[in-house]
């Protein structure tokens, strides 16, 4: 497997564009994306859970009923979610993107995301459609940047492997950034590969993945309305189409999980306001989900991201995320120790605390990425969370994000 | 029933006393803080659920098991958790406080307060043991400073009543501003009375009570290691005991209820950090569990909490809370307003955004108490829930708690 360029261009037949058609305000801001496969392609998603839900989130489910698609179109600057009006404009916008580019309606998916609750006005995608269509192309940048809100960094990656001697490409983008606290699918994520697979296998394989990567991402908490994964696969790097388990399958899955453990921590990393990476690796639990609970505890706990943001190696909160998550854990096992590009410092042993290097936990815990390790001493699960820590800059992004 | 002046002192035979001894390095700031009653009292205490759980917790179950007590020693400046050697401490704060006093050490409540998993020198402890019992008196606000840590404003309240025309007083102070979530049992928590009651029914009283106050607070989600809240009842009101519910039962959890809701809005509008007490009511739910889960979710979304530090009417949060509560609601039967001294404003009905004046609405929610209505127009069930905005300074002083 190799990491490649391209991001969802990379893969055969797609093409992808991102253009500013007004929904946004300032004009130097992408805001309409439209990613295209030359065929149709299999298609499977995942949603959020929240009951909650953005309206073109009930459209692209009608759309993918059959297994198929050939087209995304997702807006920025708007959620169209809570309007009265919102699923005729969804069904609009996969309206005007099938005319222009003469396929069928229900083969697009659509996604909106920004703010939540004001009238989408369908004008400025309607002007605009021909000029995307007209855009697309290796502009995979473009799309990327098309569907940021609050993201600091463009999020895509590529990976090229291969089934049985075929090489197959596979690639995705990601918006997420604030919002983001996955439950059972998903964030606003797009990957395109051009492996031949079945519509059934292509949604058991993102079902599966998003357990141990998406929906173990959490920014602030908050699960959005919007959230959806997608894949499209349109078979064009020639392998013999998956149908079934086995070795094609697994080597598939490994490079979907190399995609999306990459857009994950692109997200966490690109937190609201975030200035580190933090990762939660849990190990020696009972089973996994028990690693799981516990993971997904230390990240989203308030105090320690904010310990973290100060590289306060304050382990006490540590220890409390885990006592308060829920989990099945004999606290007095718990080892603690915190990671970083200059090295690991161990702080807790058997629950309690051990002295330190208060100046090498500092110098550790002032780099970019943290992983907070987390040893329970009490079996084989593991299980790995991201998130990033708590600035002054999310309460100020957060503060007056509609004004 | 009458707010009266003097704390966990205004209930007769009631002392209180707080001093600097020397667990903090900043000698301005008192940090210890002693109550005792003349006579011995009926006792009941709630704890944290977390399984993490400070060693004075453990010392003062195992007092209170025979319902009865006579003093309170409670540190601030450390917490007594997640170190080796803190039942021992504990056990030994209970000694030295039983000796000075003249009292069984099983009729001490131990309690301490701070960072967590540094051990606690007991030195100072005993040092100043006898300045303390000389600092008793009239002194509520003394020992309702001794047990602050990052609060900025002293917590007492007390309240006057009547059972069978006889007056009895209750009293509290309470300590709490972050790692505020409790559940079940909840924060640093003191209340004396001078009803007469048994063990039994005051502890029914408190765990009835709690339920509807101390946990539906919310600063920050992370639910401490070392909360409690323990009543003393000595009886010198000289009303016939409350053995049973009834008449003067329900009076007497009226008053409880007067001083908890007190002390749960001063510990939410102190909440680190905030600059706004937040009040969420919910009603027309299917059941009272449904309200409470609603309430508690809306108030804890830091989306939420931001928009309101911001003064933003940023209602589609509020949705996208209620939407992942987990809870069984009709998203397109809700009603959402604000509400603070400045008025009323509704700003979204039956699920979807209504047009609403955004200079009125920034008017309202630039007060400093601001409740959040959401009616949801199924059922009777009611709940609220209380909490603050998430601001700068929250962040700021958990970077760097303890350096």
């Amino acid at each position: 497997m190799e990491i490649i360029n391209g991001g969802i261009c990379a893969a055969k037949g797609f093409t992808a564009g991102g253009i500013h058609c007004g929904i946004r305000k300032n004009k130097t801001k992408r805001d309409l994306a439209l990613i295209f496969s030359e065929t149709k392609a299999s298609a499977a998603a995942v949603y959020t859970t929240n009951l909650v839900k953005g309206a073109p989130l009930a459209v692209t489910k009608a759309h993918l009923m059959n297994g198929v698609a050939q087209a995304v179109i997702c807006n920025s600057g708007n959620a169209n979610t809570c309007n009265a009006n919102g699923i005729e404009v969804a069904q609009e916008m996969a309206k005007v993107t099938a005319d222009a580019l003469g396929i069928d309606e229900d083969d697009v998916v659509v996604a909106s995301t920004g703010v939540i609750g004001l009238p989408l006005d369908i004008t400025p995608i309607k002007n605009s459609i021909g000029e995307l269509k007209a855009a697309l192309g290796n502009n995979s940048n473009e799309a990327a940047e098309g569907i940021m809100t609050t993201d600091t960094v463009q999020k895509e990656i590529a990976v090229s492997f291969e089934i049985d001697g075929v090489t197959c490409k596979i690639g995705g983008i990601a918006k997420g950034s604030g919002m983001i606290h996955p439950n059972m699918a998903t964030m606003l994520v797009f990957i395109t590969t051009d492996t031949a697979i079945s519509p059934e296998m292509l949604q058991k394989a993102l079902s599966q993945d998003i357990q141990n990567t998406f929906n173990m991402v959490s920014v602030d908490g908050d699960t959005s309305t919007n959230d959806m994964v997608t894949v499209l696969a349109n078979g064009m790097a020639g392998n013999k189409e998956i149908t079934a388990e086995g070795e094609a399958f697994d080597v598939f899955m490994k490079a979907l999980n190399t995609v999306t453990v990459h857009l994950c921590r692109m997200i966490a990393g690109d937190g609201e306001g975030a200035t580190k990476l933090l990762e939660c690796k849990v190990t020696g639990a009972k089973d996994e989900a028990v690693a799981k609970t516990v993971a997904k505890s230390v990240i989203c706990s308030s105090l320690t991201k904010a310990a973290m943001f100060g590289a306060d190696a304050n382990w006490g909160r540590v220890l409390c995320a885990i006592g308060y998550s829920g989990a099945d854990v004999d606290v007095t096992k718990v080892d603690v120790s915190f990671t970083s590009a200059k090295g690991t410092i161990p702080v807790c042993k058997d629950g309690s605390g051990i002295e330190f290097s208060e100046e090498i936990a500092k110098e550790i815990l002032l780099e970019k990425e943290i992983t907070i390790n987390v040893e329970l001493n009490s079996g084989e699960g593991a299980s790995t969370a991201w998130g990033c820590d708590l600035t002054y800059e999310y309460v100020k992004i957060n503060g007056d994000y509609r004004t």
